[in-house]
């Protein structure tokens, strides 16, 4: 099986790689060949038997669609697009990489797809930006998209694209509403969203972390271990059973930042949680306002998709994924 | 004020600008200038004292919505569209109109805001095939965009760019989800939808009709007079009220082909009815069972749009503005 990863060199798409390489097979079929495309050339990951494929590439230049596509993977995982924040700043930018970039793949896979009857499972990451508020709790799965950035909107339109693509027989796509990740590996970083893994991240390692919102502020959240989780599942699950729908809100863990920090002092202590610094921030008090408090994942739960149950969990993941298993 | 319609042709183009030619004022403003553009070009309205540029163009042609927008239009409604059945047999062709188009129009006017903070006010009609079935009776305002046809997908994008670019303040923008327009008038025409018009329509003048579905099939109607009412409703509501959701599921009237007769009935006699031959089409009683019965149409109603209470009253608007108001 050929398996392409598009922004194999972010977070997830490392820790795909990684998964995929261990595991040494996608469902039933073993993985003879990983190509690996990114903006910067994705690192080649160690001890894989197969065919790898590392190399720089940029889904919005002319052709280079069509050039991922000339192999035929079996399977895409298509996870690259310019984060939230830059496509708010760079209006173009994140309407040719996010939408237009993801138009020209999957127009790519369509004229194969007339060409020789190519038709490719295809796992799109979207994001729960497709909403905003005022949301309900739990937002249930037949809510409306109403997204307050141009980035939700993008992803918005990408889900549709898929479901009518997938519906007119060009490629098996399946649309993966992922939850904020966390705790998000690495150095904190200047999204507004990154208060939420700092704050457990950062601690662990006995290591100061700014919160710039009140505790009682309600996101939703999964670690990067089931993000994965997800993606593979995806990529495997009979289709059938999702029907025309396509896109789907995975399960994740409603929690407060409180209860966050509740969990840090269960699982590292009270020294752990003396280093969350308070420091308000009105800018992203306002953005995390409008940002989705939890879903209902009611048809992704019932098709199998799993998630953690408690933040305790969330953070013992962290633990044994990023800190080799000791605090 | 200078007003734009881009599909002036269309059936709905027509009675708008008839309507706009009667009124002379569009709100508080008076109408000084009228752009009519489709690919045919629209027919020059009579009695209407103001500047008329009636021309050919498509708006999917290079430099067109530059040209559409230079004059600086202070309302462009934006009514034209390649329709479902022609956008599922021609896939290029309905994206290439139906989303690159409107893509084209959004980023002319976003490029003219940049250079001299021209902010239009901008009426786009979409559609309630941006639903599809299965799916509630009556449709709620959150319900999510479910479309069953790649028309209904490029409607319910243009949504979603619509909300975006008006979010960003490059124009002032508004979504008309139109119900199906009936009576229809004209001739028959192959539309799948056509029969709901037709079978009220043709036996008004004593002609014979088809009818492809049992009686229990329920949709959702407006008359074309009420549809007008919509887009000059849009183009003038105080969009504050409207806040930053802008696409609305417009009122309308859910029925029963079976109500439908009864008013028939009611209006023209057994005569008329008696003109209805039915014969069972499975292709339009397949399509047609994905359509959606009626909407709430909650908001819309709040903020003022109104629509016909009963299929007597849209078989009498049409008497009165078809039939001269004679039977």
């Amino acid at each position: 099986m050929h398996i392409l990863i598009i922004g194999a060199a972010g977070m997830v798409g490392r820790k795909l790689t990684q998964r995929l390489v261990k595991d040494g097979t996608l469902g039933a079929n073993s993985v003879e060949k990983l190509t690996l495309v990114d903006v910067v050339a994705p690192e080649r990951p160690q001890g894989f038997a197969g065919t790898v494929v590392a190399r720089e590439g940029d889904l919005s230049a002319s052709g280079e669609a069509e050039k991922l596509v000339e192999g035929r993977p079996d399977v895409i995982f298509h996870l690259a697009a310019i984060v939230s924040g830059e496509a708010e700043l760079d209006f173009d930018k994140g309407y040719r990489i996010n939408l237009d970039g993801t138009r020209y793949l999957f127009d790519a896979i369509r004229l194969a797809h007339d060409q020789d009857g190519y038709k490719p499972r295809l796992v799109f990451t979207s994001s729960i930006a497709v909403v905003g508020a005022p949301l309900p709790f739990p937002i249930p799965d037949d809510y409306h998209l109403t997204p307050l950035t141009s980035y939700g909107t993008q992803k918005a339109i990408c889900e549709l694209l898929l479901s009518d693509y997938s519906r007119r027989g060009f490629f098996d796509g399946i649309g993966i509403r992922l939850p904020t990740i966390c705790i998000r590996p690495g150095k904190p970083n200047k999204a507004a969203s990154g208060f939420f893994s700092n704050i457990l991240r950062e601690p662990l390692v006995g290591q100061e972390a700014v919160l710039p919102v009140s505790e009682d502020v309600r996101h939703w959240h999964t670690s990067p271990r089931s993000a994965v989780g997800f993606l593979i599942h995806g990529a495997t699950i009979n289709l059938e059973k999702v029907g025309p729908r396509r896109n789907l809100s995975m399960p994740g863990l409603s929690a407060t930042v409180g209860e966050q920090i509740e969990a840090l002092r269960r699982v590292a202590g009270e020294k752990a949680v003396q280093l969350i610094r308070r420091e308000p921030d009105e800018m992203i008090m306002k953005m995390v306002a409008g940002w989705a408090p939890g879903f209902e994942a009611k048809r992704a739960t019932e098709l199998g998709f799993t998630a953690e149950k408690s933040f305790d969990e969330i953070i013992r993941v962290h633990i044994e994924d990023e800190l080799g298993g000791k605090l």
